[in-house]
């Protein structure tokens, strides 16, 4: 597979300029920006210079946040700006529980109704929406949806349009793995990679690099291949106080070695 | 329910003998110890103190960590112990990937097979194995025995002698809960309670008491007990830094004003 920048990788340090431009230096082929950096840069100067570069943008991160006030109307602008930037997808991180609830059912069905409610405008775009079941521990604030099997299920019932993104460090755990991978087919509209490390000191800014930690990233990769996945790239996406602190030139020669031995 | 005490709720400050006192002067009328508290007062004398002060053992916390050298042996003298204290259950924590391994297929192959290799001696004790599936943050290190499905899947291949014990920590989160609880029916041996935090700072040490998180207890044990659950107890299993640092008599005294409340 090829390598994409996902730009929270080197959030702390890079803007969306420099990560293009680190791209191209590193001749990593792929780019997925993060709305915050997209939108500070300008969405249009954006577009134009990811073109420029003959970048492949493998994805923007994120929509979704259905259970939080006003959603609709912010996945609406997400989709214009994954239109605009040519995104082969639009992932959607799709909430934790409702502020102050308990209603772990009642976040699922605001999750399905929001779905539900921007599919038109996503498929008038051309716009993939890439569902992405999150961790588990991640569920209470993050996302409800916590496995392959649950984000298929929605793709089946939201139709065309829709596929999932799959994320090693979000399902690697789960024992149904196979059978949903398999399932899913080609419907996997992106690959995303990253390392569980042991022990793990954070909830969500603890990611390894790929190889840091247990996840079987091949076998992964070797089965999402099976199972359809054409889509090439490798997305890395590093969530890391750690990573974050470094030099993002040095963090892109390592992630290349590393996609190289452990993707 | 009834309430239980599980003794790593306050595991700083006392040991089992403590911990037998302070459920009967709480008017707590179940307990379930840990092996070391267990160990370090005597199997023996724990048993007749146990008996003698009238309480019921919901469960001895724990064997399993079959994925660590001479576990089968370690298990055996679990279910020795478990059977000296008269307790209702066994619990398995499964154990992670074996050390320096990332064969998570291996892992649970392990765990299987050395379950199988456990339960002649548990079915001549009377003890019966109750698996407890834990949440997937603990994967690699703790458990790869992630699900009430998987659980369920193995109690059906072992047979006699086995059932799950379901603490609301580790599945509040699974899309399959009820549909899963619905199926395990009186095979829920155990019925465990504390609460998962929002922040949660630690994946392990970092629980709630319960009504101080998001889940929906009340919801979970009605499912439960609508499944079929006959035992009776809730089992308060609290492992926290923050609440380990207080006076445990403070401690029990919340917890029994949180079971009328919020469980």
């Amino acid at each position: 597979m090829q390598l994409s920048l996902n730009t929270v990788t080197v959030r702390e340090k890079w803007g969306l300029p420099a990560c293009i431009e680190g791209a191209v230096r590193h001749g990593i082929p792929g780019i997925a920006p993060w709305r915050d950096v997209l939108q500070a840069m300008g969405v249009e100067q954006a577009a134009k210079q990811i073109r420029d570069a003959g970048l492949t943008v493998t994805g923007l991160c994120r929509g979704g946040m259905f259970t939080q006030p006003g959603a609709i109307e912010e996945n609406r602008r997400a989709i214009a700006e994954a239109h605009a930037i040519g995104a082969r997808c639009l992932v959607m991180v799709c909430g934790g529980l409702a502020p102050g609830s308990k209603d772990l059912h009642g976040a699922r069905e605001a999750v399905r109704e929001g779905l539900h409610a921007i599919m038109p405008e996503a498929r008038a775009a051309g716009v993939t929406i890439a569902l992405e079941p999150l961790h588990p521990m991640t569920c209470a604030d993050r996302s409800v949806l916590s496995t392959l099997s649950q984000a298929l299920d929605l793709c089946d019932e939201l139709g065309a349009g829709t596929g999932v993104a799959l994320d090693v460090y979000h399902v690697w755990w789960d024992p149904d793995l196979a059978r949903q991978v398999a399932r899913a087919g080609s419907r996997i509209v992106a690959f995303h990679v990253c390392d569980w490390k042991v022990p793990t000191t954070d909830t969500v800014f603890d990611r390894g690099l790929p190889g840091e930690g247990v996840i079987d990233i091949p076998a992964i990769r070797a089965m999402v291949e099976q199972a359809g996945y054409t889509g090439g790239f490798a997305e890395v996406e590093i969530l890391s106080k750690r990573w974050w602190a470094e030099d993002p030139d040095e963090v892109l020669v390592e992630i290349k070695r590393r996609h190289v031995t452990a993707v």
